[in-house]
């Protein structure tokens, strides 16, 4: 090896300049942590004009403090500053005074707040007006918002409010750190070290929330366990609740039904049983005692072996109100409506209909009856809840799911926005849309957090925690308007990177149901884990575990045959929309094959056969992906080189496996039907004997 | 509420101030990811030397490129940017050329440096001068880090090499994430996403080793699956190894010894069997095919149930030479002699050497054995392991134990390098120290990282990382220099709050040792999570583990005597060494119950009982705890807030749980002699029927 030799001075000048030039960048890494909440430094005109109008937070008042607008000026200050981008702002001769205007009364209602730039006046201000201090904080966050967006002061005045009272995540997350569901490491929550230890994360986690207008956080998975209900656990709650109230986050538990025996010492768990009663009243007087705004127990119960009032009997609604008179006017039991079971025979897409459509009306005023957005379980396509329309005289809230049980794990792309969108949107008949039904109570979330740096596991995974908070503050939100956010936000707002990283999160969840489960085909993934296509499984325990049992395929066609000849699913729906579906030739083929068996040559309105559109589809979803990968390597001059990486990494793994998904659907779907190929399509490079014996003992989540 | 108002003028004013003071600060949290690597911006006279001098690194020639230059590159490029603590460096008229001078012969030997300024020559240089590219790496991060204690460029001249040739971490690490031992969080290597993925932390975690020269890392559990040797994990661990070899980290797997049966499709794992050999000759050509400079197994065999050489009834060197054989020149087999029998009733602490001492000089040349620092299992304080010294025709390695499993996981305050130097300097008789001993071989340090965004679940465990790889490159530097080093990059070079800092890590071990397992007592914590005092355990299936084993109290006193009344331990060390300790008046009394069994009311050669000493030992840690939390406080201004509030609130933990040690302890030796306590000493707040029912079944790390 040769010793190293200095090259001549002209490179030494060159060396100068490229270490000025490093020096420019900001020196700490861009690892995801900070979420939208970057507030990456402004560029151009728009800094330009912050620079001279050099805003400043008029300070409050003593007597009109609270922890919440500390947390407002507090935010402001550091979401201007980063802004801003350098460390001096020039003196200013007359700078723009931001003023929390909290308490008054500006007509914008619970928590909502005015923006009001008044920069012409001889003293210029930017007023943030709100009936409570909650609703500064929201204010804040969305002058920051606007600003990070590119806008200036100037252009920003509006006046908003959160549509819906209850905007909660739901985390999956046992104590021991296991995510159920989870593929960004492990739980966020250190119960372990808790109370004495309070993780930053925890902070932060509080601000991202709040900064989207997420209300409220239960922190336990809903397959719970009843300890976290003893005096230690409550200890811990407490903790977190302390911590997140400046932020406007009510904490919930999940509550473990048969509680009462496992922890309290009860025999039984009977909700008309009086010792039963009065061990809820107690344990909840109890918690309320610790914390004082504790929002609710969130509740699974005789659902895929929970313990629930079905085990003595009893209706959910005997179980619920139960709860519910414990907890009183201070919170909200939230009862969910996931419930199949084992001895139950009917299509599983009717079971939590027939099982709580009896019960409209049956529900105390504070029980809130939880439904995930379709009728089975966050398939990447499915209808929406037939329980949507049809309990008028029940609070339902809609639980999304937005870690990605089925939609690739955190390795796979795939914009939540639209798929959300289609249900909100989704017209329940009666005039009302799903999310009409859902106003005037709330909307959950399946949270994606975990201990990975960037939170979600992948970056674009974000985007749907944000989503989702978007939705729940105004699911009239377009998916369009909230990727441009977020894409401004978190990565660029230069027109030429934004756009097509926006194109391309709009279009992955659609890409996502391509190669995986194409024309309304569902649940066909791997056995518990949920990993990969495994379209091929018939043999377990009990018939709806089992994908056979949805795509029902044979030699001769495919499909689920929900119409009155079949197991009249269909009925559930409000008949004007039942209508639309009641034809296999009039369908949006989107859902074709959840609501009807039809034949392999089926016509569609294409022109193809069914067996042709079904393999076009997987090709289109591949050919997808394959664009995004295409597009985001375009994109290396605009991202900074960490996210970058691991956003194309990402990708990589996604090209794979969306082939991996359209391959092995594609050898299954032959070996059943044993039609050729239409002219042109790739041979998958394996029979399905090969896909059929891969096994992921290890895949995460389960 | 009333409306929040604007007040006067000259509140605004000051805002202005508060802002322009805020903006000073970084913008990025301290959240201790960066580690040692935070390179702070210098101040006062050193920040004003490094302006002036501006040093920029001279490119390096195409020809003399490699990937490990391009890091030292970055990492000088980097840190002295960031040691600057300005976006812009001014033009300077005639700067430091800092020249990377590698492959030369400057003397400094396989993978050392010298650094030599030239200030004063007409062009100014610094020159880090080496045979190797790692030793320019080397002689980099020890030019950072000595700039970084505020060293002047002109002061730094020194020449350097690591004293052993290998400095691995190992990784008690699961492929499920699960971390034995662990209280960091979930483990840092993503498996499941590897090798698809490679997350940003695998980057920097290389880049922390290699800035304190730790050259490998085994990275799975020595309670080993066997499935990490098939195809897939090799190519997982390539990926890693692709990764680190820039930084001079090579990779080790931890072997499980029945791999042949386990996924080898043999019926047996005899080391004799042909096909065995067979079997591990072709899975290692294997891995050397894909990772050419892969460093080789670690193997714990025939200890706590794993499998081994001894299942055949082979020994300990059948197994280990027959997987060198199959490695060969390419690397080492790391064989472990943490081995202790069900079937044995001998002395736990004697086992170990028994069984591997008849073996010296028969180990193949590529064969290590591992000991761990003290005969037991990384307790507080044991003498050291009789192995040391006795096996000259051996190559032992030194395996010391990062992270705290026996002194108070991530929430004690607990710096280990006191306890480190104490080994490392103890006399094995014929003049070698243990030091001498390993050094023509290594160090192995069990690591303490997870996926906590701190990577060792609290600050202060950084240290413990940190000095590790410090003893292993001069296992003759001091405790007090490694915790000053660390100091100053860590939190401040301020003498005013450094001193105290170093002050109290100092003190911190011997804090724990007192709290819990004062005089020579070992082995007294929770059964299996090893949380909190258990010194009342003594019905476990076997004997050794149990408390009461170990301590061996009754009515009359306490201790293990280990001289030839008793086991006769003593007698496996070298008898000069064994006669400092023979005598109970004589021997340190840090050790005194290690060897003896006395009365309780021994006399001491403080004039205090053995009984009354053992009292004040507990209430001596206590006070030194508290004399932490007191002087952590008054350094509030010093510190960053949130680094400032974590350490805080581990302290109050520590306090809490530093009492309990003490109390329980106390209240269960009175419940066993009956005597009372000294005058004005604190009476335990419960019995010890109390402390006994404590149950924690969800600790962490088991």
């Amino acid at each position: 090896m040769r010793g190293t030799k200095l090259v001549n001075r002209l490179a030494a000048r060159f060396t100068v300049l490229v270490v000025i030039a490093l020096s420019a960048t900001p020196s700490y890494a861009e690892d995801g942590y900070d979420l939208w909440l970057r507030f990456a430094p402004l560029d151009g005109v728009a800094a330009a004009k912050l620079k001279s109008q050099t805003p400043v937070v008029a300070p409050i008042s003593e007597g009109d403090r609270s922890s919440t607008l500390d947390v407002a000026v507090e935010e402001l200050e550091r979401g201007l500053t980063s802004l801003r981008g350098e460390g001096d702002p020039p003196p200013a001769q007359n700078p723009v005074q931001i003023i929390l205007d909290c308490g008054t009364e500006p007509g914008t209602g619970q928590s909502g707040f005015s923006l009001t730039p008044q920069l012409e006046a001889e003293r210029p201000t930017f007023r943030i007006a709100a009936q409570d201090h909650i609703g500064c904080l929201y204010g804040s966050y969305a002058l920051l918002r606007e600003l990070a967006a590119g806008r200036g002061l100037g252009e920003i005045s509006l006046i908003d409010a959160p549509a819906m009272p209850l905007r909660l995540l739901n985390h999956w997350d046992n104590p021991d750190g296991h995510v159920e569901r989870g593929y960004a490491g492990r739980s966020i929550f250190d119960w372990w070290n808790l109370p004495g230890r309070l993780d930053q994360r925890m902070i932060d986690y509080a601000r991202a929330n709040a900064s989207i207008g997420i209300n409220g956080a239960v922190v336990n998975n809903v397959n719970a366990r009843a300890f976290m209900l003893e005096p230690r656990y409550i200890a811990k709650l407490k903790r977190l609740a302390d911590a997140w109230r400046p932020y406007g986050i009510r904490i919930y538990v999940s509550a473990r039904f048969s509680a009462p025996r496992d922890i309290g010492g009860l025999d039984t768990a009977d909700p008309l049983d009086p010792a039963v009663r009065q061990w809820w009243q107690a344990k909840t007087d109890e918690i309320y005692a610790s914390i004082p705004d504790f929002g609710g127990f969130l509740v699974k119960a005789n659902s895929e072996g929970q313990p629930g009032p079905q085990d003595y009997g009893r209706s959910h609604a005997d179980g619920a109100n139960m709860m519910a008179e414990a907890v009183g006017d201070r919170g909200t039991v939230i009862w969910r409506a996931f419930v199949y079971s084992a001895e139950d025979d009917t299509d599983r897409a009717k079971q939590a209909y027939d099982e709580f459509k009896p019960l409209d009306g049956q529900f105390a005023d504070n029980v809130i009856v939880q439904v995930k957005n379709g009728p089975i379980d966050f398939q990447p396509r499915e209808p929406f809840h037939p329980m949507f329309g049809a309990m008028p005289k029940t609070r339902l809230m809609l639980e999304l799911q937005i870690t990605k049980e089925y939609l690739g794990f955190a390795s796979h792309l795939a914009f939540l926005g639209p798929m959300w969108e289609e249900v909100l949107t989704a017209d329940t008949g009666g005039e009302k849309s799903v999310a009409d039904v859902i106003v005037p109570v709330g909307m959950a979330g399946v949270a994606n957090t975990g201990s990975d740096r960037n939170w979600s596991g992948s970056v674009f995974d974000q985007a749907n925690w944000y989503a989702f908070g978007r939705l729940a503050w105004n699911p009239s939100m377009s998916s369009d308007a909230i990727a441009r956010e977020w894409t401004a936000q978190t990565f660029t707002r230069k027109p030429a990177a934004l756009e097509p990283i926006v194109r391309m999160m709009l279009e992955s969840r659609e890409a996502v149901v391509q190669y995986m489960t194409p024309l309304g085909l569902a649940h066909l993934m791997g056995t518990g884990h949920h990993y990969g296509p495994a379209p091929w499984v018939c043999d377990l325990a009990r018939p709806e575990w089992n994908p056979c049992y949805y795509h029902r395929a044979d030699r001769d066609g495919i499909g689920f045959d929900r119409t009155p000849s079949g197991s009249n699913a269909i009925s559930q729906y409000d008949p004007a929309i039942a209508a639309q579906w009641s034809d296999p030739a009039a369908i949006d083929p989107k859902l074709l094959l959840w609501f009807h068996r039809v034949d392999w040559d089926h016509r569609m309105a294409s022109g193809r056969t069914l067996w042709h559109e079904l393999v076009a589809e997987y090709d289109r979803g591949v050919a997808k992906v394959d664009g995004f990968a295409a597009t985001w390597s375009a994109l290396e001059s605009e991202i900074d080189p960490e996210r970058f990486r691991a956003i194309s990494e990402r990708l990589a793994i996604q090209q794979t496996e969306a082939r991996w998904w359209r391959d092995a659907s594609i050898a299954y779907w032959q070996s059943v039907n044993g039609l050729p190929l239409p002219e042109g399509t790739a041979k998958p490079p394996f029979s399905v004997e090969y896909y059929r014996k891969l096994e992921f003992p290890e895949a995460p989540g389960q």
